[in-house]
C-alpha cells in the first residue's frame, strides 16, 4: 500500500492530506454504505496508512461525520453564494433551490448518498438534524422577510411547518435527482419551485411563478 | 421472565401472539433505536421467551421489517379508508393528508420513529423504498386524474417529480409532528395542504384551497 504513495506526498500539508482522505472516504461510503465500508479500503484509496487515517480523522463514525460536514458546508456555501438578500423572496428561493439541485446533481454519488445514509442512523443522524435545522432556519427567515415586505405577519409555528414542508420536499426531489443520472438539475429546481413557491404563495399572493430568465 | 406470562397466554392463537411481539418490538425499537435494541428486551416486554420470538418472527432485521410492514399497512389502510375516489381531487388529497397526519399523531412513538430509522439503514431501507413507492404512485395517480378531469395532460416525469415533492414534504412535516407532542394533527394537515395543493395548483388552476368543512 505504501509503495503507491508518491515520495512528494509525504511533504503535503496536513489540510491537503485531510482533503484526500475525505475524498476517499466519501467515495467508499457512497459505494459501500456506512456499515459495509472498511477503513482499510478508505486508507488504501487515499494512499495513506490506516493508522494515519485514524490519527488525522478518527474512527469510522467521526470520519463519516467529517465527510458529511464537509459536503454539507460546501452545499451551504453554494446556496449562500447564489442567494442575494436584496432580491425579491421568490428570486431568492429560486436561486437557492437551483444551487441546491445543481450541487446534488453534480455530486450524485457523494452528498445525496451520505445524507440519505446518515438520516436514519442514530449515531450519525445528529449531524443531519443540525444541517436540516440550518436549512429550515434559512427558509423560515426567507418566508418571514417575504411576508414582512408585504406588510403581513404569520405565527412562527405556521412558518416553521411550511419550512419543514419545503425542506422535506427538496430532500425528496434531491433523492429523485440522485437516482436519475440523466435528469437535469435546473429542471428539477423549476418543478420544485412550482410546488414550493405556489404553496408559500397562499401566505403571499398566490400568483404563478416563473423564473425571470425564462421570459 | 416466564413467571410473568399468565397461564392463559399459552393458549392464545399464533396471530395474537405475533401481534403482541410486534407491539413489544415497535416499542423497544422506537425507544432504543434499531442498533441498540436487544432481542432480550423485546422478548421480555412481550412476556415471551427469546427463542419463541426468533421462531415466530425471525432475527432482528426481519423483526424490524415486520414492524415496519405492519405499521405501514395500517397507515395505508387508514389513508385508503379516508379517500373516496368520487370526490374532487383536492378533497381526496385533503382527506388522505389528514388521515396520514392523524395516524402519525396517534403513533408518535411508533411509526415515525421506525420509518425515520429505516430510511437511512441499508438492510432496512428497502422496505421504506417500497412503501414510499406506493405513496408516490398514489399521489401521481391522484394528480393525473385531477388533470384529466380538467382536460389537461402533463408529462409523466413532471407528475413524478411533483409526487416526490409532496411525499417528501409530508414526511418532513410528519417528522415535525412526531417531535411536537403538543401539536395538532389536523392543523398540520391543513398547513401541508396549503403547501401541497397550491403547488399542484399551478398544474391545475391555482386557486386558494380551504377544507370544505371549514366554511
Amino acid at each position: 500500500m505504501l509503495a503507491r504513495v508518491p515520495t512528494s506526498f509525504k511533504r503535503l500539508p496536513r489540510a491537503v492530506r485531510e482533503q484526500q482522505m475525505l475524498d476517499a472516504a466519501v467515495k467508499v461510503f457512497s459505494r459501500r454504505g456506512y456499515h459495509a465500508a472498511s477503513m482499510d479500503e478508505i486508507a488504501d484509496d487515499a494512499g495513506i496508512s490506516k493508522p494515519m487515517v485514524y490519527a488525522y480523522l478518527g474512527a469510522k463514525e467521526e470520519l463519516f461525520t467529517a465527510c458529511l460536514h464537509r459536503e454539507g458546508t460546501r452545499l451551504m456555501e453554494a446556496i449562500a453564494a447564489a442567494v442575494e438578500p436584496d432580491l425579491p423572496a421568490d428570486e431568492q428561493l429560486w436561486r437557492g433551490l437551483r444551487a441546491f439541485f445543481r450541487f446534488v446533481g453534480a455530486h450524485r454519488d457523494g452528498w445525496a448518498v451520505l445524507y440519505r445514509q446518515a438520516r436514519g442512523e442514530p449515531p450519525l443522524a445528529g449531524a443531519v438534524v443540525t444541517m436540516r435545522g440550518r436549512m429550515i432556519d434559512v427558509v423560515t427567515g426567507l418566508l418571514e422577510r417575504a411576508l414582512a415586505a408585504r406588510g403581513r405577519e404569520v405565527r412562527a409555528s405556521e412558518l416553521e411547518i411550511m419550512a419543514y414542508a419545503l425542506v422535506g420536499a427538496s430532500e425528496s426531489v434531491a433523492d429523485w435527482l440522485a437516482d436519475h443520472p440523466e435528469a437535469d438539475a435546473d429542471r428539477a429546481a423549476t418543478r420544485m419551485m412550482n410546488v414550493a413557491w405556489l404553496g408559500a404563495g397562499q401566505l403571499l399572493d398566490g400568483e404563478l411563478w416563473r423564473p425571470a430568465d425564462a421570459g
